[in-house]
């Protein structure tokens, strides 16, 4: 908007020409004023319930305790991903009501009365050593409103155990799919069901896998149509990103 | 094979109206049948319309001609990408109704009655140089059944032209994003909207861009939460993706 | 900024109670408004000049010749950078007072009267084949009003021709030093002067340089301080750069 | 030289039937003759029939045309890969009985009377566009003696199609997987299978398969014990190999 | 699932002395069932012998000793990789009878009567650092039933050593090579012999050996036909491709 | 300077035609004389102040202490960058006034009396995990003399901070951005102020951020103009560079 | 030298204390006074005569003409490497005498009596393709006055061609290796001659040589002492450097 | 065996003074016997005298000194590198006479009379950090009978150090040059000197250095002719080579 348009606006306003409503309405559209509660007021978010996310990876137990307390005054439900048994201890001690889930390193607070899960999330892992991306996948998409369903350690050398769960993937709205190695699962995956994939490299492998980029490859030369990739060993993201395709549309 | 067939099936060989050999026939072939059939019967994909798609490269004119014929016995919408001058051409000649997208790179088929576009798919380029992925994932999501709102050259150097369109964004059940050079419009829209944002890298860039690697890797590294990646250069993947989001749900 | 306080200034605007330069004032700083015209109206920029830059590569010569025109109605000044033979002509036909710098690739128009180069910028390249990106880099900054001292063929291994120019580096106030194969030579620079330096490294080379990456580490890596780096052949971003950096401060 | 040969020598030394200078130029040349020898007299190797190969690029089509006849000479069987169209013709003209496989891009000539194909040999292949390679592996193999069947186009996205081969595959002695992309086949063949697999990475896809490396670690990452992989469309070097493996062992 | 049986239970369905009810649920089982028993009843695979495998990384040592447990109450043999010394320790303190090889990092229990080594594996390695990854691979293939000779020490940089053992390797059905740094071994003894040669790269060496990628690269390159490789220090998988390749084909 | 040229000046001196003065300072411009003191004399750098900085890691605590009294006897600044707790000791032990700062990891020293800090650098970062990068780029910029403007936790997914801080940015005259993960920060800053901006990636991030990789690459690919790049982590040179920038020249 | 130093030694001369001789002896050696003419007086490569060189890449037929006339105005001897069939043959118009070296891509002149070739430099390649180096590299050695042996064709696969020539290897000052794929040459050369080696890797090999990388990587790890490497392809490089290691010592 | 020995052997054969079967035993172990001399009887070697040596890493400390003393019953000189501190120990418990050099982290012994040094190596190095792999370059090349002379500390950034250095570079047979971050040092050196100039890039530095590898490809890719490369950190091969090209050629 330039200076312009603004005064003679304004100028409309000051002599009754132009109604407060509708100038307000031409200076919302400003858009850095959207910016602010942008998303706050988003329905689709809201209807399935949010949490606030704490990454811990460079917090020290202190702060990380300290920010737990933070937003726990202001929201009912949070995630924290990546906590260390120094940070787990140190925010057992100032939030009781916490949560902690080992395996996938995740500390959780769901407090109040929660809707119930809706939709249909499927986690899919390849192998054992997959399992803690595979959990904060879990933890994440339940925390954020999610019903989720498992299959794990379903990798493609022993592919009747994949089969064997073909049923239960088809039901779902999406699909997270865990592996290491040559991280093959979300390509067969993909052809199987016809919800989004949504493939997630880990680090487990060793030699040439160099810390997940074979996997991370892989995956995204994948040949079934309809699989995206989020960053190695990032249960999180794809855990987030099926609870977003999962929530229901608000139209 | 539904349970239903199958029980229809052996209820025929117990009344003796089919012979045991040609029961074991049916059932020798059960498990592919059942996989074949999987992706056909599957009420979501239908409700919203669906092509048959053909990838161009390395195929002959004259196979993709023939390959195209021979869907369309089938099928009522084609969709074919990466086609060359020489594709084109021949099957121009052989499918009369075909539809040319020069900057895509496609070919489309629609024949009969066709639904109305539902939900929303936003489709957001970067620089003029990326559209024609930017475009290849339109006429993919389109022909899915998606109804398309583009926002082309809204790259993060000129920030203003990109918030001009938020609005537009918000409404959108998947965000698609083309970008080449650092790939970092994806993390700026990831921050202003929350429907899911699938990125695609392009290989547009020059030097330390190494054929779209600095944008892949700067999109798996976003920053925002709700991003995920496709192969780079791969418009049609992304266009598929954000229409298999977008169909509505069939609980 | 928001919406109670902004009805509340425009009912204080309507009342009279505030004066609408005042007003202006308080939208004005509203990010977006100055988001349009952001760098048009910027002190340093103007003193010195400044061109509208066209990136040719992906434009017909067609489009090319267009922009060029267009450009033309609205400025007095044009660089378009790596034009092919093709689009030369096209602009020459479309617009007679074009100059073309062969070496550089680069298509400058400037017309009406301009302020005489100011400060210094010098221009320093290792080897002849690392010359068109030194001449992009000169032809870039002289557009945008910088004095420019070029040191063409001054390579690390024949340090004496080095040695004989450093009188004048000395006197730049920013330095592009233009080096392919292992990019040693703006370390050296970087030793003997103390104004910025900017690395370009460029593609030439063969085998293990890897397209300009050998020569991109180097001067990431160099051992002298006060050096930064650009991308791979990028003559145009390090001419820009010094421009900027050799334009006079404003305060 | 054999010990036979040896001995034999030495007897006419002592016997004074050669002279010392004779005998010291016949064992000068020692080594290289005992190794010389060594692939020729191998039993294992000479049962199932095994031919010269020739790999073509850069070789000039007479140089390739008079190296053919030259084998030919003193072998009944001959192999010649990566034919370009120039080298057909040129070798055609000089072998009038040679064999032409164009999609393998193989010459092959085979005379006199062949022993019947022994044992088994599997080529399974991911798409169409990876039969270039897989060809070249199947003649390769045929012309060594293996009786080798092929099961193309059964890609991991379309999982039921191979399903259908796996009792076809379960007979080979060895399998040869030829994949792009993702490369995730010769894993789940080798989930299928207890025959050795050797994977051949192609180097189809696009984007971020760079060249086959993505197929190629993929490949290096297998989940599935008893694959090993060869270099990037090298479906000569699975062939040979799988041929090695199938023929029947001399003990 | 084989015909026969399938045949059966359809004809007791016409009989009536099969329920449909059990019909469908023993036919929707079909496929992982087929798949399951695929590796048991192979033929080849039992004659050998054949060990369960269990890969230690990533296992508490109580689970480790449970899987031990576990797997030996209903299986004659195991092979544990990659122990760790807390491994060790926990598997001794439950299964008193495993044989703990230091070197190589495995445990392995054979209780019974066992068939003799059958065939002719060779294993080579190039430095005594090659050593733990070489001994994996020989523990490997003699548990699974493959009589090994060993060649160590015998780098390409020493040629002599290795030529002194060519006569030992022309024997074998298999010959494994270990070696790390430039990796040329697996090429020279390639040269040598006409047996498959199985090429382990392993991390062994510095600076630009980047963990084993310069020999994992000279070993896909290798000029040798009849080479093929594994990931790099994957010891268990050469040993038991070798051992597959060793044993005797059941036609 | 020939031979020849140099006799006949000083046969000049000898004959009293050249006076001393002229002869000293003909010879002074041989240019290895300047290069010892080179960078002592030169004004801009004095006049804002410089300090001399020492590189901790490598050093042990002992050698690092006696490196900072030994410089401080001849200069009133010293910056020590990287320093170990260690290392502070040590220092704190012998030169009681070193100020340490605990974020940047870094000791400085400043006595006598200074100069007011001249024009105006920002700083700029991306996240929290950022900061010990932007405070080393802070601590070098302000002991050079520059007056430093920070801007921190604005990354590009909360878009809205950012803008926030726009005004303070346009003031500055150097423009250091601090971003890890995908690196898009400077290229949205890039395109907002028209200082020169100096992009530092962090090795903030996980997976296939490749310890910064990614985030270098996005910089370097930067869409937006007047963006260079220095090594990841690099503080202190991206501080350092600022300085020179915004020293005032001295012409 | 420092000004205080500079103007006592021209006081002396002045005062006739300092014989001129003495004061040019002593300002000779100001570093850069050498710099000029280093190269030209420098006795161990004069006695083994030496040709200035031109690289042809990136210079046009004319340019590389004139530049050879410029040359042999001042020279006996010339070598140009890499040149393009036009460049060929403007050269050929230009300098009647000029030899060109057809596979070896290389143009030389040698006017007037030329030393007999000195020392002996052995140059030893894997494959027929790697003949265009090892061409490049024997050209430049022979008219740096060096005595050169080939061997070529004796790749490590077939070691009794290898092992014939140790004989003549062993005689070498210096040896240039030269191969593609796998690198593995230089490291069995290494083992069996104590002459240094000099490594050359070529682009030659597909998939995985990645134009030559897996060949240097593998040289560079070689097991050998005495191994050195330059870069890929570049057969001037090791040439030159073999005849300064070849030239007999001045001493 | 040399021509003297077979022909003695031969003449005994024929004498009747040796058994055939003694004879073909002496004459079957030829090839390798001899290899086995081949190093031992070199002249060039023997003359400046050569340390057996001893790679540390790997061994435990027991097997490092078990191997130090069987080696010094049989030689004069050793040679270790990279000694850990346990090593260290227990080798200087079993040979007291070791003498230890600890920035190298070499132990070296020699013994009885020792020729004096021979020729002349220079050894440079770039920074501090950079002594370890320089001090083991001089190690190396010392026992080996060169005579060395340092210049360290000489880096490209302050390139008075190195013009100082000069005449005494210019006097070496071989100029071993070390170097990390980004490697310039050589080209600059190579340059000014034209003895062979041996580049060792180290793993010194930060960020992009990647380990050592941008100081790699800047030497791999040095404008300067005469350079070739080593491994990352590998001084011993530096100092190895160097001795090499130092040693008096023996015709």
């Amino acid at each position: 908007m330039e200076e312009s348009r603004l005064r003679e606006l304004l100028e409309e306003v000051r002599a009754g020409d132009r109604a407060i409503d509708d100038a307000v309405a031409a200076l919302r559209s400003l858009p850095h004023t959207d910016l602010g509660f942008a998303k706050v007021d988003h329905h689709r978010r809201l209807r399935c319930g949010f949490a606030e996310v704490v990454y811990c990876p460079g917090k020290t137990p202190e702060d990380a305790a300290r920010i737990a307390v933070e937003i726990l005054s202001g929201s009912d439900t949070l995630l924290m991903t990546r906590a260390t048994t120094e940070i787990v201890t140190a925010v057992q001690d100032s939030v009781p009501d916490v949560e902690y889930h080992e395996r996938a390193r995740c500390l959780t607070v769901r407090r109040g009365e929660r809707a119930p899960p809706c939709g249909s999330v499927a986690i899919v892992s390849a192998g054992t050593s997959d399992l803690p991306v595979a959990e904060e996948a879990r933890i994440t998409a339940e925390i954020m409103g999610a019903a989720v369903e498992t299959s794990y350690d379903v990798g493609v050398a022993g592919l009747h155990r994949l089969l064997d769960r073909v049923e239960s993937l088809r039901g779902a709205r999406a699909v997270v799919v865990v592996a290491g190695m040559e991280g093959a699962l979300p390509s067969v995956v993909g052809g199987l069901v016809d919800a989004p994939v949504i493939a997630v490299p880990t680090s487990v492998g060793y030699g040439a896998s160099f810390g997940g980029l074979a996997a991370l490859l892989g995956m995204l030369n994948s040949c079934a149509a309809g699989v995206s990739v989020v960053n190695i060993d990032n249960g999180f993201g794809a855990g987030y990103l099926a609870a977003l395709i999962n929530a229901p549309a608000d139209d």
